[in-house]
């Protein structure tokens, strides 16, 4: 089995070595990831500025490619022109901190397991609910088994699975939810500061509003020491409104009646 | 009613003039939008550079603030820090080329709407079917008749409205539709060159595939020279993967079982 790993931290995070070191031991593993952070950099691809791609290497070993890009350039140009030819699976992260709830929409991290689906490739986003991970030994064990003994292949195509996993020795963690989306947000808060020149600035700061007690949720399993498992796809399209709809009257609209 | 403007093409752009004339007309219009083109920038937002905010004048005359950033930040540190209360309504565009099937990932002019529907502000994005537009006009009076003639206003939260508008004469637009997201994709290229120092860069070119051959969906609808209007949502679950994937068995993974 041949897998692409990629994630939003960079190719230099401890969250991606640990996810590399496990899925060796499953499978062939090849590394394209971005050369800087690209946290909460969302569904972005470059287009105004050209990608450069760089060797990666550890003690001189070679451990991936770095593109100068997004997490979704990495693998658009990694499946179409970097690999001789395209994963069986592509797996994002490990993340240093969870993708739940409203994080889905920001997220580097499962815009590049996205954008494999989109290219047709199996894909799945794992990562870590804390900033500060100490040892990501856990969820990487637990990302193989997943990869070993589930159908994550035979997902309909489109579908990939966003993976939260809690911050916790093993023997804490309570069980496996699958989940939907939750509804938790943001509560923005922009911190308004003044540089030396006299000039103001702000920086996004805030906190998340737990809105999911349900544990079928993401961030409602989270919290209960559940890890969370979503299937998520990228047909946005509200159906019950689009049925709705047609009910609105808009062929006179063009002319203005 | 008040309104808020955004898009994503930069707030210098024809597209946003010709929206703002044409909704002065029924509303108070309040611009906040990026000052540089951000274009497929997704939904990403500024976590690692600090915002500026600044005012943008034509002639001398206040015509916004420009926000250093993306589609995404210029509605929330709008509605959260510049406005003095949230809009009505948030309109976004109208962007220079079509935001069809999978260009909704990749948007930021769907994105700036986006972020409004998620802090609860009804939104619509709006865009005309061509790069190169010469006149506006159609779109931005067809966009203040949607909004004075529709209940746009009464869509659930976190719904928002995705509009392609030909690049056509009134009398040449066959109708409006309301449609689902298509399914057309980018066959991605990476045009490979070499500078001048001898190193390669890529630029990401390629075209799209025409997937959508039905009227109800957006690219399908605007290939017909339709008006498309899609009802879109940030929801991302997969309902039937998630309600078929509780037969997996997963519980004991968590052992490597």
């Amino acid at each position: 089995m041949k897998i692409l790993v990629c994630n939003d931290d960079g190719i230099s995070s401890p969250g991606i070595f640990a996810l590399v070191k496990s899925l060796k031991e499953i499978a062939d593993v090849t590394v394209i990831a971005p050369l800087n952070e690209q946290s909460a950099i969302g569904h972005a691809i470059t287009m105004q500025v050209p990608l450069r791609v760089s060797e990666y290497r550890i003690n001189g070993t070679l451990f991936g490619l770095a593109v100068n890009g997004t997490p979704a350039d990495c693998i658009k140009i990694g499946i179409r022109n970097l690999m001789d030819s395209p994963p069986d699976l592509v797996v994002s992260g490990i993340n240093h901190g969870s993708n739940t709830a409203i994080n889905i929409i920001y997220s580097g991290t499962v815009s590049a397991a996205r954008e494999a689906a989109i290219m047709d490739v199996p894909s799945m986003a794992v990562s870590v609910t804390n900033h500060n991970v100490k040892d990501f030994s856990v969820a990487a064990e637990l990302t193989k088994h997943l990869i070993e003994k589930t159908p994550i292949k035979q997902l309909p195509t489109g579908t990939l699975l966003n993976i939260n996993i809690p911050d916790l020795p093993k023997e804490k963690i309570v069980g496996i939810k699958i989940t939907t989306q939750g509804k938790s947000k943001w509560d923005d808060i922009y911190e308004r500061r003044v540089d030396p020149y006299g000039k103001d600035y702000y920086w996004l700061t805030g906190e998340l509003l737990q809105l999911d007690k349900k544990i079928d949720t993401d961030q409602g399993a989270i919290n209960k020491n559940f890890v969370s498992i979503t299937p998520i796809h990228f047909d946005l399209t509200d159906y019950e409104t689009f049925n709705k709809m047609k009910e609105w009257n808009l062929d006179n609209l063009i002319n203005g009646k």
